[in-house]
Parts: C-alpha cells; structure tokens; sequence
C-alpha cells in the first residue's frame, strides 16, 4: 500500500470510525453473537494473494461489528469504563502511522521525553509532589506485576543477582485485602511468593482493608520469622470501589520497612478533582502507585501509568545493557526499557498528550464530576425504591445494587439477580457486570462511559426496574 | 470531539502520515535532538483548557517530528527492522477507534476469536503442526517471560499454589546461551530464578550454542542436585541472526525432561518460507516459541506472537476467574486473559488480518525474499571489498560487518568502527547499529525495513567506504 493508497482507505478508515461513534448507541451494548460464530464465517486458511479491500470492509460490517460488545456505548455500565475519547485515538493514529519505537531514548528521542512530560503532568494534575516519577506501562496488571517485583527485590538486598527467590531462607510475604483485584493474586503468583506467602487480610464493612487485622498479620509473620514484603492497598476496587485506608495503611509499611503499591487503577482518574484526593489521603507514603488512563479519564487502551519515589531501585531490577542498546547519550538521559518488563516500547505518549490538549483540565474535570453527580443520583433513586438496595458505599461511579423482593433469599435470591441481569444484557438495552459480594451476586452498575448522560442512566434505571420487578420468574 | 469531528481532524492525521510516508526517506535517519531538546520545547503543566487542534499539529511538525528517528526509513538499517505497514496500521487505527476489549470472550467475542483465527493463520504459515495454539502478547520480552514463569511452575508442579519458589528445596536452573536476548536473561532473572542458577552455556564459531556445553552443564546439575528448568534457544540472534541448534537442543531437552523455548522472535518472519525452515528444523520439540510478527513480517507494534504445545498448563499458571469476569460462555471459549501477564487486551488481530489480507501471503513471502537476497549481494559487496569483512554467517538479512584497515587492531580498532558508524547516523543519511561480538565491536548492517530495495543497500555500502575509509581518523 503507497502512501496515496494509505490516504484513500485512510479516510474510508476515519469514515467508518466516525460512522460507528454517530450510531453505536443504536446496536445492542453486548454481542449477540454465540460461541464459535464469528469463527465460522472465516476462512481457515490466509489469502495466499491479496484481496482487495472493499472485502475487508464488507466482513467488518457483516462479521466483525455484530461480534462486538460496544464499550463506548452510552449505554454501557460494565466492568469499568474504557474511554477512548476521539482526541486520544487521533494520538494513537499518529503513534502507529509513525511506528517509530522507543528501545532506548536515541532509537527516537522525542517518544522517551513526551513520555516523561505527560507523565509528569499527570502527577500534576492528580496531585502528587514531585518525589514520584512515572511511566507508561500496558496494564495495571503488569504494573502491579512490576511493583511486586520491586518490593522481592529490595526486600532480599538484590537476590536476583544471587539465588534469586531460592537463595531465600526467610519466606518473603504479601498482604493484600479480600477485594483486591484479581491482577494482584496473579502477580504476587507469578512474582513467585508462591500462596501459602499471602495473606489476605480480612475487609471492614465497607469493604475496606482492616488496618489492625493487617498489623495483626504483620506481627505474627515477624513472630514466625517470615519477612513482611509488600502490602498492595487499593484506591477504588473492582467489586464495589471501596477505598482502603491508605494513610493508616502506610504507617504500618513504614514502621516495619513494608513496599507499599496502590493500586488506584480506576480511582486515579479522579484524582484530578482537588474534592476527591481525600480517598487516597497517605498516598505519599506508597512507594509505588498505578492509575488507568486507559480507564475513565479517556486515553485510549492500553495507557496505564505507573509511579515510583525510588526510580534507582526500579532500574536496578529491570535494567539491561546490551551492547547493541548502548548510545553516547546514556546517563544523560531516561532509558524506559529499565522502567518495566518489555523491551519495545510504542509511541503511548502521543494518546494522553492529544487527549489532555484537546479536552483541557477543565474538560477532563468537568467529565468525571458529571459522572459523579450521575452516580449520585442513580443512587439516590434505588435507595429510594422499595426492594431495591445500595450495597456499598458510592464514592466514585459505580453503584452496587440488588433487588429483593420479600421472601426471597439465598440461592433463589441469586437465581433472581443473575436472571434479571442476564435479561438486561441479552435485550441490548444496556451492558451490565454482575460481581459476587459477600458471598451473594450483586449487580455494579459502572457509569462513566464518556458520552453517557444522564437520560442514559435515568432509561437504565427504568429498564432495571422493568425487567426485575416483572415477570416475576421466582 | 464529535464523530464528525473527528471525521474532519482524522482526515487530517491520515493525510499528516501519508504525507509523513512519502516524505520520510528524505529525513535525516537519526534524530538529531540533543538530551532534554524536545522537553525543553514543551510546557510544564497541562493546559486548564482546550487547545486548538492547529497547535497540536504545529507542535507536531516542529517539536515531534525533528525528535524522531524514522524506523520507517527505507535506509533504517538499526536494530531489527520494525515495519509497519500501511494496511496494517489501518488494521490498529480500527482497533483503536472501536475502542473494544478483551477482558473475557463475553466483552467482544470477536476480539477472541479473530485472533484465534489470525494466529491458527500464521502458525500455518510459518509450517507449525496443529499441535501448536496461538495467542497475541506485546513483545518477546514478555512472552519469554511467560514461558520461563510455566517452566518454573511445571518443574515445581505448581508451587505457585504452596510456597511458590520460596518452597523448593533443590534450585531450579535455566540454561542460555551467549548469544541470547538480553531479554531473556531479564526474564529468568525476573522469574525468581537467580543468577546464580543461569547457566550461560557458551557458543560456537558461528555463535551458536554449544549443544555438548548445553549437556555437560545440565548433567553436571542434576549431579548437584539442582533441576534442570528450562533451556531457551534462539533462532536468529540479535547481534548475528545465529541459529541455534534446535533439534539438538530438543533431544537434550525430551532426554532430561526440560522445558523448551524457542526465541525465533527475529527469524520467525522467514519462516514463511519452506526454503527457510530448515533453520529452526526441530521446533516441534519445544514447548514454547516466539515470533514478533512487529519485526521483520510488518504488523504493526505491538504483536508479539506466543505458541505453546500444551495450552492447559499455561491456564494453569496464568489463569484468573473473578466473579465479575464470569460468563454464561465459559467452558465453551477462550478467555485469552489466562494465557498471558494483563488482565486487559487490545483487538491486536485487526492489524496482523488485515495486513495478511492486504498482503496475501505470497506478497509477504516476496518482500522476505527480497530482503534476503539483499542481505546476500551486500555480504558479497563487503566480502570483496580489502580490509572488509562479514564476520558471521548470513542465513537471514543482518550482516555483520568489520572495516579493519592495516596495523588496526585491539582498542584503537574499536575506536575507528565506533567513529565511522557514528559519522553515519549524525549524517542522517542510514541508520547503524553498532555491537560488541566476541569482546570487539563490529557494526550490524540489518536489512529489511519495508521500503528498502536494492539502491538503498547499494548506497549504504557507498557511504560506510566513505565514511570507514577515509578521514583516516586513526
């Protein structure tokens, strides 16, 4: 393809985007698609010659966009959001058109140091002192991943450079909470701490880690010789957005020498809002933190920033030299490839930098405040409805709710949920996530999908109400 | 921004990187931005509000792009080539714009199941027997990780559900050889394994691994009660495009009961071509393998392809199952977030389909045979030319070169190949990528950038005689 060529389906490429954004709140918010038949519409063997691209575009349409779940759908309240707001696709156009890659600051100076400008307007923007520096990683899983690496590392003096985690006579443990993400476990898996090493603290009744069950646990690994390695406490979890007590956490990190990682992945974004920093009050005692742009702030995916106090010890984990990466600028500059796991680096900068220009601060603020008052809102009006109730407290944007009508309890009581839920998805009105709670199915009702309005959650609330309270299937 | 905005300013990006293509190979290769150039153009706080679109791109035309260098450059000859191509990245500008994820088969089966799809392509390809399955991860980096986290597991049979690494009793080892990425050293090192249970196995003349080293030091092991892990083979290395021994390397492996994995990171592209497999004859009897179809073959960054044999135990090691991930669907599809490090996924099929369809595979299989019939003729030029010489094999399309005039040797001979190459990059006219083999840097001359032919080898040449052989800064 010529760059002409690239130019005419180029535009036929940003028509069909386009297209999709003016329509998609028409489709149905989840796929209706069964297992296997997007599959079966494809051939089993590549085109030995090429095709031509009017025939790509027709299985787009016919195969591909019904196999779809539409997350930027205004009608979309699961998992959490993932915004990819125009501006910052427009910044991920430019990064893939260019392909230029970023294996040290020389292979393409100006990848490296945008990195680190957006980065640190972000710290800006969230609040943080400038003691923290940042990066660019894929996920919160890797970063989390990459955090509890650091804490291993520094907590056996560099064992990486001796026996690794086996030279180890002193078992290392993590301390989690019952509502970590599911990322958190995998890490500290794969990290290698292995499960009997961690603990998972009990919740409060908010779904918050307990401080004095932490402390507790501490204490007695100490008492059995372990060593307390790293505490993972969240801004914002996944079940319900509780928020552990970070401050009151990083007092018991800091009086035993503990790594503390927050993951903020989804509670980050709001953190741009000067009334809403109190939910990771203590912050700056964490050693590292992790905040999903590629979540609700509206970079699109995969855009997750990771930041440290102490790059030196993560450079010290993750550095590698090879000859061939070896520039005269080295020590002069920043050189990512020893900020996290992968060596290749993409132009990910490009996407917040567009995103923050376009939309400004206050536009940003402005989103994510208007979600808010959504949240508040929907809240106030299940509270308010007989059967139906508010699991969890509200503090960010999505709600927790369950409808229960008298007499039923228990498993019907699931049966119910799961039902009405499952209704709701499969009518393509709306895209909901159902999540265990207690030991019960809940409903989490995410809002902040970025062109979700009001009307949007008002008509969710109509359609919940409908598809619960009738039909009566119990 | 609107979709009809967006229509407007993606027009302009498309028309800003069509442009950026047909102009590229008239930029300077090699960015000539100094360390902090680029930031100290840029402001250091976000602005409060929306800036208009005009100064975006003015900043890209005056900040960005002087601070690049251009890896799709017809005369980028650093590094390994890194194409991407134009049907490709309109594959990720889909991608991107839809805005869709991968958290589960259920959040986009489409997502799923083209990469089934894609991926079960390119293992048929690359002539892989259907005992092999698929999945998309961002680099080799951390598909090697991958691999080397389930050898671990698989020899502790899974500690990760007891004590983790910290549980074991005799250490685990991993062999490698000289000649590896320096990924994959970071990767065991990662993993927990230690230095001091990385076994270095030694090359041979062609800087390939010793398989009888390979033997002796994994007897000598088992002798010592250690266990041998996992033994990571490379087809085509970084700093010649070594091959390995792989069928060799898989009887020691079958024989002990090690775990397999095959780096054909560079050289999985040529595997396209039957002419070409011979070079990983064996690879049925690894585990796992890697192939970067974002090198050489011109997906678009970040594509990253990992195989494996045994796709149950990868789940295994990797698997999630939280509530609010669960489906009606589970049991029936692949929920590929249990086969690799992150949670979420990009629709990443999108760019490797159309890029293959766009293609076709014979148009692949051209453009590889070209670059190989490149990378010969210039081997040709160099081999006949007095004080030259290739100093390994070329079986792929990296030539590794010397200019050794008369009486040069020991550090002033370093010096003189350092000053040459380092005249050419600030000339801005090629790209070179300088490396130590065997304790002296010589210079690797890596072919294959998609829009290089024959006169922009041939002018190389001409500008290294030039650069190398006179000045006489020696």
């Amino acid at each position: 393809m010529t760059p002409e060529e690239f130019r005419k389906y180029g535009y036929r490429v940003v028509d069909w985007i386009a297209d999709y954004r003016g329509k998609v709140s028409k489709l149905p918010v989840m796929a209706r698609t069964g297992p296997g038949e997007v599959k079966a519409c494809l051939p089993c063997d590549p085109p030995d010659t090429a095709e031509p691209f009017d025939q790509i575009f027709r299985d787009l349409d016919e195969i591909i966009l019904p196999g779809l779940s539409h997350w930027q759908h205004p009608r979309f309240f699961g998992y959490f959001p993932s915004n990819a707001l125009l501006a910052s696709v427009l910044g991920d156009y430019l990064s893939t058109g260019l392909g230029v890659l970023g294996l040290s600051w020389q292979s393409s100076p100006a990848l490296t140091e945008l990195e680190e400008v957006v980065t640190e307007w972000m710290r800006r923007m969230m609040g943080l002192s400038s003691e923290w520096s940042g990066v660019i990683e894929d996920t919160a899983s890797t970063s989390t991943l990459v955090a509890l690496l650091c804490a291993r590392e520094k907590a056996t003096k560099y064992g990486l450079s001796r026996g690794g985690l086996q030279g180890e006579e002193h078992p290392l443990v993590v301390y989690v909470c019952t509502h970590s993400h599911s990322s958190v476990e995998k890490a500290a898996l794969l990290a290698g701490f292995g499960r009997n090493n961690l603990r998972v603290v009990a919740h409060d009744g908010v779904q918050a880690m307990r401080v004095e069950s932490l402390r507790e646990a501490v204490e007695k690994d100490i008492a059995a010789g372990a060593i307390p390695t790293a505490i993972v406490a969240t801004t914002g979890t996944t079940a319900t957005t509780a928020l552990d007590p970070v401050a009151a956490i990083a007092e018991v990190a800091r009086e035993y020498g503990i790594w503390l990682h927050l993951d903020a992945a989804m509670a980050g974004s709001a953190m741009i809002l000067p009334e809403c920093r109190w939910m990771w009050d203590g912050v700056e005692g964490a050693d590292s933190l992790v905040v999903n742009v590629h979540k609700w702030l509206g970079a699109a995916f995969d855009c997750s920033l990771y930041y440290v106090r102490d790059p030196e010890h993560l450079l010290r984990v993750m550095s590698t030299n090879p000859s061939f990466l070896q520039s005269a600028a080295d020590g002069r500059v920043k050189n990512l490839r020893d900020w996290g796991l992968p060596l290749g680096r993409r132009f990910r900068a490009l996407k917040l930098w567009l995103l923050i220009r376009e939309q400004g601060v206050a536009g940003l603020q402005a989103r994510i405040r208007r979600d808010l008052e959504n949240a508040k809102w929907f809240a106030e009006q299940v509270r308010a409805a007989p059967d139906w109730s508010v699991l969890a407290p509200v503090p960010l944007q999505t709600v927790c709710v369950r409808h229960a009508p008298p007499g039923l309890a228990g498993d019907a009581l699931d049966r119910h949920t799961l039902d009405w839920v499952e209704r709701i998805n499969r009518s393509g009105e709306a895209y909901l996530t159902p999540a265990v709670l207690d030991g019960r199915w809940m409903v989490r009702v995410s809002i902040g999908a970025a062109p979700t309005e009001r009307e949007d959650v008002a008509a969710l609330w109509a359609l919940m109400r409908r598809m619960a309270e009738t039909r009566g299937g119990f």
